[in-house]
């Protein structure tokens, strides 16, 4: 890679296949968006990967190009930040399955020539990390420095150390689990529900018409209720209402809180397909990092040569420090060096999103203990 | 009443109004479904009232006239219960706004000879103790032995003793709180946009189509997610696949929490009218008791002679333990008596509705020290 990706180049690649999924079925190529930010170095021993979470992209650190605003992670990646340019190579992948460049529901099938639409193969976390992988292949880099992601990103993180131990030197897991609960699938299922009683949705193929936005609109309001705090919802809205100054007897939105949901829903289907939305769920509530081992946690780590940073937020509800609990107990068993820290915040799950110094300061402590 | 409610008497009366509301409309007329169990004394001292929650009805300890499944409360309410038709005279009402009989919005209209759907006025739970009252004027009794509720059942026991606390002799406020959170709030919110984002409710005009099962199913699902706890889920289903011994690969309901929640969207709609939904979801958002009196929850209760008995469950994330600690702080401000207690159960705030022997045992002991 050249110098001219020090700030950011947005990239694509068709990588040739197959790719082995999970569930059976293959890929006989895939497209790949990315993102780059700084140098790989001489020896290629300074590449992170940042992994992103479930409606995230590879703009970790740069502008949306369909929304215009900031990366997701410029507290994290960034000159003078933890994950820096000038020291790190940094790369940031689409996931397989989403929907802003990499192969997924709403991609042409080179058999049909149409998009995949339902027919698409259902994938698994693993499934993204060997694409991710075939990247690396693609791009020389045989080792990573870190793999760092935060809440899907974290599974990822987690799953890169299981599948390919030998390829990553590090992992930061934060905000996030080692498997799917029954209320984090209840959730999800909710939102698959809401998105397929749309009647744009029309079994996936809505690609020549509509999209079912108000049903992935409904999907993406009751899940960004699990990403907040009860608490932070409190100091944020309360029971303040709109600038009207009583109620509205009336359906309007009075409450301060739902014109906010409202508008989370209404963004959100601007930038995300909703199909891409029911895979990506799906392979989430299909994770179960013990499982795919036999049914013990520490087994996946048997062979690990990682060290490992773990991060949980106190109020975090959708995965609570108790799920990062156990995957550093599962380390411990398998005799992986961990550092682990139980930060406090009052904005739930999205807090590692957010303006969070503690986080950045252990994760920049443990990432220049291993340089 | 005559002996023959005994067992049990759905009931049904149209009371002359006009019933004025608290959002400034008045209803000419009301429609009162309610059941009875037991005989009011000649000194019409022993009447009981029981207030049901959102979904709710007032076939409390008999069976569901449309499912034919057993009455929601029956573990409260029958010979040798808390409750007991021997000792008490129990009526049970269905709540202003709902569908099993009283006035809502699937109600005729008489002014347009239509249903009124989103005409119908915006009401309140005061409005719905109003109603209430109304009834109990009707029947001929002055004053409650007790008024007693769970969830939104909770909200209308407080309102009672608040609005009528002269004829309020005790109240039993379970599982519940004295105003919707943010929280609260937000999830409600979904469930209405899942309601109104289907094309079938047709803005509330669906009464000679189809109904907006879709949505409301939906509204359904991710609500009872709210009623269940983390743990409770856990235990119930984990991760536990159905009868197939492997994952799909697609998106039928692979676990078993996902068929659950999807029955109990299916089977919610053949009982409940998606208009109701909206109405009564709005009133328990709009509920704020200490709102409605200058903003010091105390001084709802300033004139009160009402003995309060409030219980709470350990895992209800809805209306956690902090929001009945707040009413008792607020009654104890007021001098009012209280006594209050926090029970274990692993099941969130369904318990209320299921076998709890503790909380059968503090109620029995509550009602029985004022007789």
């Amino acid at each position: 890679m050249s110098d001219d990706n020090r700030f950011g180049l947005a990239r694509h690649v068709r990588l040739p296949g197959p790719l082995a999924l999970d569930g059976g079925a293959s890929l006989a190529a895939i497209d790949v968006g990315y993102e780059t930010y700084g140098t790989l170095n001489a020896d290629r021993s300074n590449a992170i990967l940042i992994c992103h979470a479930l409606t995230g992209d590879q703009h970790a650190a740069s502008n949306h190009p369909r929304t215009g605003k900031p990366g997701w992670w410029q507290r994290m990646i960034g000159p003078g930040k933890p994950v820096d340019p000038a020291r790190h190579c940094v790369i940031c992948i689409n996931v397989l399955g989403s929907c802003m460049g990499s192969t997924g529901p709403a991609s042409v099938d080179p058999d049909t020539g149409s998009a995949y639409a339902m027919r698409f193969p259902v994938i698994t976390i693993r499934d993204m990390v060997r694409a991710q992988a075939l990247l690396l292949d693609h791009l020389g880099i045989p080792r990573l420095r870190a793999v760092i992601g935060g809440s899907m990103g974290g599974m990822q993180a987690l799953s890169w150390a299981a599948t390919f131990p030998e390829r990553v030197q590090a992992a930061v897991v934060i905000a996030s689990t080692a498997r799917h609960s029954a209320q984090n699938i209840a959730f999800h299922e909710v939102g698959r529900q809401a998105v397929m009683a749309d009647p744009r949705w029309a079994g996936g193929d809505y690609y020549d018409g509509d999209a079912p936005t108000a049903g992935l609109a409904v999907a993406r309001m009751a899940a960004h209720i699990t990403y907040l705090s009860e608490a932070g919802l409190t100091h944020k809205f309360g029971r303040r209402l709109q600038a009207r100054e009583a109620k509205s007897f009336g359906f309007d939105a009075d409450f301060q809180v739902e014109s906010y949901l409202r508008h989370q829903g209404i963004t959100f289907v601007d930038r995300f397909d909703a199909n891409s939305y029911l895979y990506i769920t799906r392979a989430m509530d299909y994770f179960d990092l013990a499982e795919e081992h036999g049914g013990r946690l520490a087994d996946a780590f048997r062979r690990t040569a990682t060290r490992f940073c773990l991060v949980s937020f106190d109020t975090d509800w959708l995965y609570p420090t108790r799920e990062s609990r156990a995957i550093v107990q599962a380390l411990n068993a398998a005799g992986a060096p961990v550092s682990f820290v139980e930060l406090s915040s009052p904005f739930g799950h999205d807090s590692f999103l957010l303006d969070a110094p503690e986080m950045n300061r252990v994760v920049d402590g443990f990432l220049r203990a291993g340089e």
